[in-house]
C-alpha cells in the first residue's frame, strides 16, 4: 500500500481548489510542493528540500528585506501578487545598494484557492525572479479556513549582497543634495483602483510594478556618488520624502511642475479625489545625489527604459525645519507636504 | 501645523485596536512601529529604519530558513505566536547545522486586533529573540480588512551561518544509522487542542516550544557526526521519519517503546482520537548518527534541558524499500508508518 503510495500519488490536479490538509505538512503538503512549487521555482538549493536553504557567501556587506504582500484583487493591469511579491522585495534590496541573491516565499492560503490560480501565481514569480537572475531557495506554504483568509497572502524576504562602498541611508543626505525621481508616478494606485471600483478609463491604466535591480545598477557602475534611494511604494512620493527628510534631519524642497504625472493618471485622480503624491508606485524610486553628479545620474538614468522620464524634482535644504518637506506648486505657491496618515487606498500591495 | 505632529504625533495607545490605516504605510504605520515594534526589538540595524537592514558576513556558508504562523489561538499553554514565530525559524536554521544570526519579521494584522496583543506578541518576540541571541533586524506590517485574516499571522525568515563541515541533510544518511529522539513527543498539538477545545485535563499539558539552537549547538561543539537533523512540527515524528527516508531512499525502522510519551498526552491522544506519531511538536527534533556515535550523543542530549528524556528510537535499513517506515508495537507486531495525508488538527503553527 505504501509503495502504491509512493509511486502514483494522489496528483494534485485532483483537486481543483486548495484544501485545508494541502497545509497540515503531510503527504498533501508534500504533492502541492512537488506539483506547484518546485516546478516553478526549482533549483538546486531548493531541491534539498530540507528545512532551509544552504548556500556559500563571500565576506562582505549584505542587506536583508521581508515584505508580506495582501494585495486585492490578486491579478491586476501590469502584474499580479506573485509578480509583485518578488519585484517588492528585489527593489527594496535595490534601494539599499544590494544585488539580489536569494529570496524565500511564504504563503498563506485561505481555503478554497482555485489550484489554477495559485499555478499561475507561482509561474509569475518564477519569470519574475528569472527577468532578475535571482533564486527562490525556500519556502513554506499554510492553509488557513475559509473566512479566515483572503485568497493568499505572499511574504517574500531577500537577502542581497551591498555592492557600494558608501552607506545608502537617510543619513547619508546632505544640504545641496539634488532629488531625482525615476519617472511618472501614481500608475500602480490607480490601476488597482479602477479595478476595484470597476472604473473604465479611455485606455488601461497598467501598473509601473517593475524590477529596479537593474537601473539601480547602471548608476552604481558609473560610480555615482548616491547617498538615498528609496522606492515609492504604500504613501507614494510624498509620504516617501517626508520619511527621508525626518531620518535625515533636513528640509527638502520640490517643484510640483516637476514631477511626472501621466494625463490619464493625474484625470483619474481628480475624478477619484486622489493626490498623485500619495498614490503607490511599484516601479519608481527616489534619488539623492551630490548637486554635481544631478546631470550624469539623469542622463543614465534616461537611458534605462524605466527611467526614460526621470526628471530633477527638487534639492535637499539646510536643516532649519527638520523634517519639513514643501512643494512649489505650478501656479507659484508653497504647499507643505505632509506624510499621509493612514492610507488613500487600503492593501494596494 | 507639520512640526506640531512631528513633536506630537497622536499616540498609538489612542487607538485600542489596530487599524486598517495602520498598514498604509503613512504617519499611523510609522506610529504603531515606532511605539510599539521598535521598542520591542530595538537594535542599531532596525532603527536605521531603511528599507532593509544591513550587516557584514565572513565568508562560509549559510543558510535561510522562511515560516509563516497562523497558530489558531494565538495564545496556548505554553506560548504564544509571537515566541513560537522566533523558535520555529531558530530551529529550523539549527537543524541546518546553522548558528541563528538575523530574523525579519513581517505581520499581516487583522483590523481589530486589540492594540494590548499586538504589544504582548512583539514582547514575546523580544523575549524568545534574546533568549536565543539573535536581532530581529528588519520587519513590515500589513493590515487587512476585519474578515479577511485571523488576528495575527506571523512571517519570520531568519539567516544563521553554518557551523558544521559535513552536510546535514537526508541525503547524508547511511544504512546502520541510529535514530535518536530528543525528547517526549505530542505536546504541542495536545495543549493547542485542549485550549481550541475547551478540554481539561488533570494538570494542564503545556506546548513543548521551546528554541532548539543550543542542544544542536552542544552536539556540534562535541564534533558528533551528525548525518540528518529534524525539529517534528506539523505532521509529527511518523510525517518527519517518512519524508527523510524518502528523500534518503531508504529504509528506517523504529520501536514504540523506545518513543517517550508522557502518559497524560497519552491519555488525551486516546481521548481524542490522534496517535502521537502525528501530533505537533515545537521543541523536539530526531538526530541521525552512525551507530559508534549513538551513546555519546545520547549522552550529550541527556545533559541538556531539553533532551533529558532522549531515547534511541530505531535505525536506518538497507534501501529494499526505499521510503518504508516500519514500527515494532509494543506487543511485537510490526506496522507500517505513513506519511499522514492531510492533517490531524488544522494550523497547528
Amino acid at each position: 500500500m505504501t509503495e502504491m503510495k509512493l509511486v502514483c500519488p494522489v496528483p494534485v490536479n485532483r483537486y481543483p481548489n486548495v484544501v485545508l490538509a494541502h497545509g497540515g505538512g503531510g503527504r498533501m503538503t508534500q504533492q502541492l510542493i512537488e506539483s506547484v512549487f518546485l516546478p516553478a521555482f526549482g533549483n538546486p538549493i531548493l531541491g534539498e528540500k530540507h528545512d532551509g536553504a544552504a548556500f556559500d557567501l563571500s565576506a562582505g556587506k549584505f542587506a536583508l528585506t521581508t515584505d508580506s504582500y495582501v494585495i486585492h484583487p490578486l491579478f491586476f493591469p501590469g502584474g499580479n501578487i506573485g509578480e509583485l511579491a518578488v519585484n517588492g522585495t528585489v527593489n527594496d534590496l535595490s534601494m539599499c545598494g544590494a544585488k539580489p541573491l536569494y529570496l524565500s516565499a511564504g504563503f498563506i492560503i485561505e481555503e478554497g484557492l482555485p489550484m489554477e490560480t495559485l499555478q499561475s501565481i507561482a509561474q509569475s514569480m518564477k519569470s519574475a525572479a528569472e527577468a532578475v537572475g535571482i533564486q527562490i531557495v525556500t519556502g513554506d506554504t499554510k492553509v488557513v479556513n475559509r473566512g479566515k483568509g483572503d485568497g493568499i497572502f505572499v511574504n517574500t524576504t531577500g537577502i542581497g549582497q551591498v555592492v557600494v562602498g558608501q552607506t545608502i541611508s537617510p543619513s547619508s543626505v546632505r544640504t545641496g543634495d539634488v532629488i531625482i525621481l525615476s519617472g511618472d508616478i501614481g500608475r500602480h494606485g490607480i490601476a488597482i483602483m479602477a479595478v476595484r471600483e470597476g472604473l473604465e478609463f479611455e485606455s488601461v491604466i497598467e501598473s509601473d510594478c517593475a524590477p529596479l535591480n537593474g537601473i539601480v545598477l547602471s548608476l552604481i557602475k558609473a560610480e555615482i556618488e548616491i547617498h538615498c534611494l528609496r522606492d515609492l511604494t504604500r504613501g507614494g512620493l510624498g509620504s516617501a520624502l517626508v520619511e527621508i527628510a525626518e531620518a535625515a534631519g533636513l528640509e527638502f524642497e520640490i517643484s510640483e511642475n516637476a514631477v511626472p504625472v501621466r494625463e490619464d493618471v493625474r484625470g483619474a485622480c481628480e475624478i477619484l479625489g486622489f493626490d498623485p503624491l500619495y498614490v503607490a508606485n511599484e516601479g519608481r524610486f527616489a534619488v539623492f545625489v551630490p548637486e554635481r553628479e544631478a546631470q550624469r545620474t539623469l542622463e543614465i538614468l534616461r537611458l534605462h527604459p524605466l527611467g526614460e522620464d526621470a526628471q530633477i524634482i527638487g534639492h535637499v535644504d539646510k536643516d532649519t525645519s527638520p523634517g519639513l518637506v514643501t512643494m512649489r506648486s505650478r501656479i507659484g505657491a508653497s504647499r507643505i507636504v505632509d506624510m499621509i496618515s493612514g492610507e488613500q487606498l487600503p492593501r494596494i500591495c
